[in-house]
């Protein structure tokens, strides 16, 4: 045994217990022990079942602050050139929507920062973003590409969320985003993009060993839905799995479609109806809701909430992380968004960020306080997991533990 | 000269010029220099007209950041018992208003556990709030009473916030709330709890020294405008300022009467008309706008941004941190909650947390960066004033200077 953490609150965000099938628990140990073995969870429960620590162990006295698995950011665009304040200026002062086109801003503007930069670069900028993320706990991020729209810059975007790994005690998982928008050189001609770029970044990408999972927008402004099944089926052709940003702005087919592929999640679904939340559950896909982007683009309507519950549809959280729609690094934050802006509870605000975001990775080692699982672990200076939820822009972290380490 | 930083983007926010009447004007000095003696700003202007450091000179090379005034969170109820996380998960778990008060919620609970707690008690709880502030920039923090609702509380609240600027690099103002709440001991009978309570306190409170100004809550579930009109007269009396919560749920008659008394802010004010914007206009009151207030009660009444701009009503924004409905401990989320819930454009919000948060306070040697001004300044690792608005849950604070002196 190399750590035995006492005296905590045990949020365990272990599978909920058939009769609390309303989310409300946390899986809680009061006064419990977790200890740890080579990065692993080796054992928890309750203090009075406790192992001795050995002359081997480090012994962390929580003094009755809360434990939780450490958090997993599953949604981010983490790794992108430049930021758009210029263009929330603008907006703010009245410009249009066609002015600030014309003053060069929207998505255009940050893929022609993110070609400009290298590898090195890329990294670079994107480091104080994952630093505010590592700072609230979170030990595990999603990275997309997809403001590189051509071949060489989503790779790159992808080699740089991989190099993330190696610069900071965290984990990232890559998604492919090359059909996130149509590149001008290409305008008017999606399927031509698919063909050229996309298709082939897959498969060059998945032979470098870059890509975890193949994403997309299926979206009226971005891609149909049976040009993501292209997509899809190239993806599933290489044994990759998918998700999808789906039914964002209006509902376009993607939810069902994803689905279909056995998708590890849909993203924002804001506008998924009963039918979708079916396929689904049917499916086992995760919906994974992204209030910041909500927040930000100012929209009303709001994921259905109750569909997911009543089908049974996993919900997680993440903060979208992204330069236009969502310049949001706190993960806290996005907690606190879901269960003021979603109505969310605060246990499934938690649930979203720890266990159902690990399922949106398809992850079956961490999200979890059980034996077994890695020991990513985040310590809060709080005694009740429903104040992580509660407060607003505040950091209650006290200790971070990454592969059984402290931070 | 003590300091001198030499190479910084300064947004000074002086005065705008009469040509930048729409406020997007953050008196910018591109590739500048900041010169200090003895805690105070002797100069500033381009670097091709800086000083020479002299052997006793503290010199900071900035690299092109960005230097600002030192941020002010000028309306704050940081100093409180407890929080309400239970609270707001009872509620997000579908429990009605009923429900949370028979379950001890509400202000009820916040007024109990404040009372059971000694000055030190406060002071220990309330550090890690005003941490969380000034790591993002802050220097200066108004601090109302009005959770003890009985004389001795009330004091011991507004000693604990004096006790705050002994304990940390930051200055206090207090703002004694007595009219905040009526205690259940004075249900239905306001007027003798104003005169039993209040106005006693206040005496005794200003004979102590503990008031910088008097404020109150002006609304159908607190205290009518004749009510606050006789605390007013009583702050008035001892020559005390005056500031009010008005018009957050209903027009209720606040602002004119805050008016009246010259105040130096008017707080929330979603309801305010065009009437009342005249009038604080005439009587040179502040609009203290709280987004995250409007956030967490999900409002939907925007304050009238554009009667305030068309009168040259200065203002402000603030946390309003308090545990019952502005959990919030980010003023640059209040800042980007400004602009995003309520429109402003961000040269309004960094004014709004520096020169207009002075002015609130009735402060004029703070809140811009101008010889003769305090060196409370702020150091940012941005190269545009527009960034700090733009960002959601994100810290770009490089450095922060009190009095002069790098903390
Ligand atoms: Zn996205
Ligand atoms: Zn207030």
């Amino acid at each position: 045994m190399n750590l035995l953490i006492t005296n905590a609150v045990l949020a365990t965000l272990d599978e909920p217990q058939a009769t609390n099938s309303d989310g409300s628990d946390y899986s809680l140990i009061y006064d419990g022990y977790l200890s740890v073995t080579d990065g692993i969870i080796t054992g928890l429960g309750p203090m009075s079942v406790a192992p001795k620590a050995n002359s081997a162990s480090n012994v962390v006295n929580a003094e009755g602050k809360l434990l939780t698995p450490a958090l997993i950011d599953c949604h981010t665009h983490i790794v992108h050139g430049g930021h758009r304040a210029n263009e929330f200026e603008l907006r703010l002062n009245g410009a249009s929507y066609a002015e600030v086109a014309k003053a060069g801003g929207g998505i255009v503007s940050t893929v022609a920062a993110t070609r400009n930069m290298s590898e090195k670069e890329l990294v670079s900028a994107a480091l104080p973003r994952v630093d505010a993320l590592l700072s609230e706990g979170v030990s595990l991020i999603e990275i997309k590409s997809g403001y590189g729209l051509d071949v060489e810059t989503e790779l790159r975007m992808l080699r740089a969320g991989r190099a993330i790994a190696d610069q900071r005690p965290v984990r990232v998982v890559t998604s492919f985003l090359g059909a996130h928008a149509l590149p001008h050189e290409y305008k008017d001609d999606a399927d031509k993009y698919i063909d050229d770029i996309c298709i082939p970044a897959i498969q060059k990408g998945h032979a470098e060993g870059l890509i975890d999972a193949v994403d997309g927008f299926c979206e009226t402004i971005a891609f149909n839905a049976d040009q993501i099944e292209r997509v899809f089926a190239a993806a599933s052709a290489l044994g990759l799995p998918v998700k999808l940003h789906a039914e964002q702005l209006s509902r376009y087919g993607g939810s069902l479609l994803a689905a279909r592929f056995k998708a590890l999640s849909v993203d924002h679904v804001e506008y998924a109806n009963e039918e979708d939340a079916r396929a689904l559950s049917h499916s086992g896909t995760v919906a994974v809701l992204l209030p910041g982007a909500f927040y930000t683009l100012r929209e009303t309507q709001q994921p259905p909430i109750d569909l997911f519950r009543q089908n049974g549809v996993p919900m997680a959280l993440a903060t979208d992380a992204n330069p236009g729609s969502s310049p949001l690094t706190s993960l806290l934050l996005a907690m606190n968004m879901g269960c003021t802006l979603f109505r969310m509870t605060p246990a499934e605000a938690l649930a979203g960020v720890t266990r159902n975001a690990a399922k949106a990775l398809g992850l079956k080692d961490t999200g979890m306080l059980r034996p077994g699982m890695r020991a990513d672990l985040a310590l809060w200076n709080v005694t009740h997991p429903a104040e992580l939820a509660y407060r607003v822009g505040f950091n209650p972290l006290s200790m971070r533990i990454f592969g059984g380490q402290i931070i």
